[in-house]
Order: C-alpha cells, then structure tokens, then sequence
C-alpha cells in the first residue's frame, strides 16, 4: 500500500492542504482563505477527515507563516508566536492537528520546508549544502548545511542582513521598520513600490529598478556564499517572477566575488548556480508534504 | 589503556605538533619555525615517530592554514593549493603523514579545527549551533550548524562578507586586495595600521579606533545572526586581545538587531553570547586532536 502523507501550507492569506504520496502521486487539494485561527484549523482537519477516513496516512506536515517557536524544548513549541495578524498571535498550530489524528507531525517555517521540498523534488536534488531566497512581500532565507535545515537558536532572518547602500546611487531610505535598510528593507516589492512610486510588476524590463534591485540581491547572495559556502542558491518569490533579474544578479554576484571563490560553479558554471525554485506555485504544500516525510521517518 | 592522538597545527609562520589524549593530559608537544614543506613535514613526522613509537596513537589530526582542498572526491584532497607562500602552494600535507603512520586522518581549515576544539572542551561546550570568527592578519570564520562543520561548496571566507561602509565616517578605503572594503578590508589588524598610521596594539583602549572597529565587527556578526542563528559567537584572534572590543561589540550588535530576533540570549544575556575563547594559545593545535577524535570516530 502507498504512503500517502497529509501536507498544509498555513499561510496569512490562505491555506492549501493536500493528501499526496509525493508530488506525482497526488490525491487531493483544497484551499481557502485564512479566516479566525479555530475555524481555519477546523476546516483543515475535516478536508483529511474527508478525504482519507484517517485510513493510510502516515504523516503529517505544517509549513506555517511566522514567527514560530520551534524549540522542541519549549511549552509554546508548535505556536505563532508574535504575528500582527490579527486574532493569529499565540495560537497553538500543533496540538489541534495532533489531537485530530495523532500521527506524527513535522512543523517548521513555510520557507524552510519549501526548501526541503526543493531539495526531494526540485532544484536542489543531490545537494548537501544550499540556500532557498524567497523575495516577495518580505525577504525569507532557508539553508540547509550537511543535509539539515538551519535552525540554530531560532531560525534564520536572513532578509534583515546588513548590506553596502550607496546613498548617492540610491538616497531611497528603505522600508524595513527594524533596520531601514537592510536587504528587506531595500530590495523587496514594497521597496521597490515605495521607491519608484510604481508596483514592481508594472515596470517594464529595462527599467532602472531593476538593476539596482538585482544590485541589493547579489550583495545579499555575496553574504550567503562568502558565510554559508553553499553548493548552489534559488531564488524563489514574487519579485523573481521578474525573469530578467536572474542574469543581472548572476553578472554581479560574480562581481561582488571578484574571484575569490574559486569554485567551477561560480566562476563557470553561474547559470546552474543561482537558479530558480522547480516546484512553482505549489511549493509551499509540497514542502509541506516534505515536512510529513520527514516526521515520518524520524518517528 | 588511553587512547592518544596527535595533533599538528601547520601555520604559515610554525608548525605546533603534539600528542594528548585530551587537553589535561598532554603527553609532548614542540614547536618549530615553517620552512620549505618537505622539511617542516619531516620535522612533524620525526617528532611523532620518537615520541610515540607509533604504539597506542589511535588518530592523527592536521590543522592547516589555506586555502586546502577538502573535496574528499577531488584527486588533490589534501592540498594546500593557491597559498601566497614561498614553495608551498599545491603542497600535499594528508599523503606524507599516511604513508608515515597508516592512521585514521582528520584534515581541515586551522579555523574550523579550532571551533572543534573549543565545542569540545571550550566557549562552545553543549552548543549545535555556533560560529568561531578570529580576527587578526585576516579574519577567519567557522561556523557548526547542528553539531556539525560547515563545509559546503568549499568552505566559508566569512571574512569577505560585505557590509555597510559609512564613507563620511570613515573614509578609508580597505585594504583588502579582492574587495577593498569587505568586513576583512575593514576591520583586520592590518586595516586598523593602513587607517591609523600605528599598530592596534600601540593605541590605547580608549582611542576612536577601537569604536570603530567594534562597529565593523557588530556589523558582521548582525550578518552572522541572520544567516546562521547561532546559540553563539566566539571573537578570538589578535585584534580580540584588546579586551576592551567585547563591551563595545556586544551594545553595538544590540543595536544593529534592534530587538528583531527574540532571543534571551541576545537581548539579555549578551555577555554569554559573545565571548571569547577557552583553549588560548593552545586552541590551533587542540583543534587537530579534536580532528584527529573525530577522525578516529568516523573511522
């Protein structure tokens, strides 16, 4: 019999939940907007209750918007923690989930576990060592170092990096609320908005704002490689559906380098190496489903 | 019986070889000057052979300066291969002590060889997650990410990470020779004379220089904290005698987070989250015995 595996993208504005044995082998999917946590939950356990009569899963995954307490060790692991959504703050994701079906249970950052799900299914197969950028509404970064995911104290923030900013090329302050301008703070899309009074996906291809946009990522990307040393970077999220930005940020991340790093994958092989997510955009629940593999198999 | 190792700490300027068991039960240890390789390794060779008789040496543990080749795939695993050092570029150090012993080998960047050694018996103690940054000629970093090296594509140069240069502050231009103003540029014991006109050490602690310099450091290690979230920073290295850097560096990554990461360890207990090493002069080669334990673990 087939392992079929039960995956949930929790996110701000909706949520996806599928049943799949992986992603050629998928059973079932909904999705609906992300309402008032009891509800939203409710309506995920009775999609499984549906769709499986708890017959035949094995495993259970929850990629989730943050921040989240994943410290095992913690009484509030497995909760939001302090979210500006409204109603969402502090609510215990886990324990529904674990009293409905009492399987095992993988719960982590909905970019860590799309980043897991690239590493199974997408880009990153093979590789031991990666870095997964989602830049969209907010800079989120996943790595994974000898086959594991980052956690470390908390979990990576990699979008609030501190980074060069050449006031005189760019006198834009930045967004970030935290830092100004950080790499969140000058390179996501309502950066970019705020900057050139223009929604990014209404600026043409050859706009300035996006040479400097690919600029601030590949001084990002620059960081990653020179700390993290990984075997290859995705750029995943909205922004980055603006294609042209990939060769822009593989010239100047080469740039940035300047051939200190003397690695064939950079110096030849760029085009491989920074490279868009395989998954698309069901990303989020595949990793999801990722996330139940692994809970199983650790189980 | 005890199971005893020997460690070789191969620098650019000396080679420190020793045979212990552990930190407190070092059974000899010598020091000698780098010469030409076939000679210093000799040297290495001889003082083991008569020290130990090769009886009871269960591991051997090379901890080298760089750049190496750690590609256990590539045929020049082993090497030091483009170093700037007179007669010693493409220099096979792993080959020489295997023929010489037959033993299980750990081989790897002096600095990670030393954040090895203080997750044993060091600052890092109990830790999965930590990064090991000296900041002296150079600035070198390790980083262990659930209980292991970071390692990657290469390994990490987390010295030439690039960060905010503030040029009405400090209108020096660097001196790093691949980036101009990269954290290394900025911030080594080099950089600090260039700027200056005087040796670090001969300028007292309360001279602008050394805010200056914990500025730069504080804005690495908030790069540091994003990427990695490490449980902890050691600062070891030449430029880390000055004591007074830790006080300054410590309110100064306060500052740059700006309370984003939610930790208690950062935002109340800063003092055990930046702090020096354990091990001292001896951490380079306690750092190759605690290769040559894992070596003899693994082996």
């Amino acid at each position: 019999m087939t392992d079929l595996f039960a995956g949930i993208e929790a996110g701000g504005t909706k949520w996806v939940c599928m049943v799949a044995a992986h992603p050629g082998d998928i059973r079932a999917t909904t999705r609906f907007p992300t309402s008032q946590p009891g509800e939203t939950i409710e309506k995920a356990i009775q999609f499984f209750k549906e769709e499986i009569h708890n017959s035949g899963l094995k495993a259970l995954g929850i990629a989730s918007f943050g921040p989240l307490n994943l410290n095992q060790d913690s009484p509030t692991f497995g909760y939001l923690t302090t979210t500006p959504k409204p109603g969402w703050a502090d609510t215990n994701l886990l324990q529904p989930f674990q009293e409905a079906f009492n399987l095992p249970t993988g719960f982590d950052t909905d970019v860590n576990a799309a980043a897991l799900g690239e590493a199974r299914w997408g880009a990153a197969q093979g590789l031991s060592d990666f870095v997964y950028l989602t830049i969209g509404t907010g800079i989120g970064g996943a790595a994974v170092v000898n086959n594991t995911l980052v956690h470390g104290l908390i979990h990576p923030e990699m979008g609030h990096m501190l980074i060069p900013h050449d006031l005189d090329q760019d006198p834009f302050p930045g967004v970030c609320p935290y830092h100004s301008d950080c790499l969140e703070g000058l390179a996501t899309g309502p950066a970019i908005a705020a900057r050139w009074g223009e929604k990014g996906e209404n600026l043409p291809p050859d706009h300035p704002a996006w040479q400097l946009e690919a600029n601030y990522i590949a001084l990002g990307l620059a960081n990653l490689v020179t700390i993290l040393s990984p075997q290859r970077i995705i750029l995943g999220g909205g922004v980055m559906d603006q294609k042209q930005l990939f060769p822009l940020i593989r010239t100047r991340l080469q740039e940035n380098l300047a051939g200190y790093v003397p690695a064939r994958e950079i110096l030849e092989e760029i085009d491989r190496y920074i490279v868009p997510p395989k998954l698309g955009s069901q990303a989020g629940v595949l990793g999801a489903i990722a996330l139940a593999q692994e809970a199983a198999g650790s189980a």
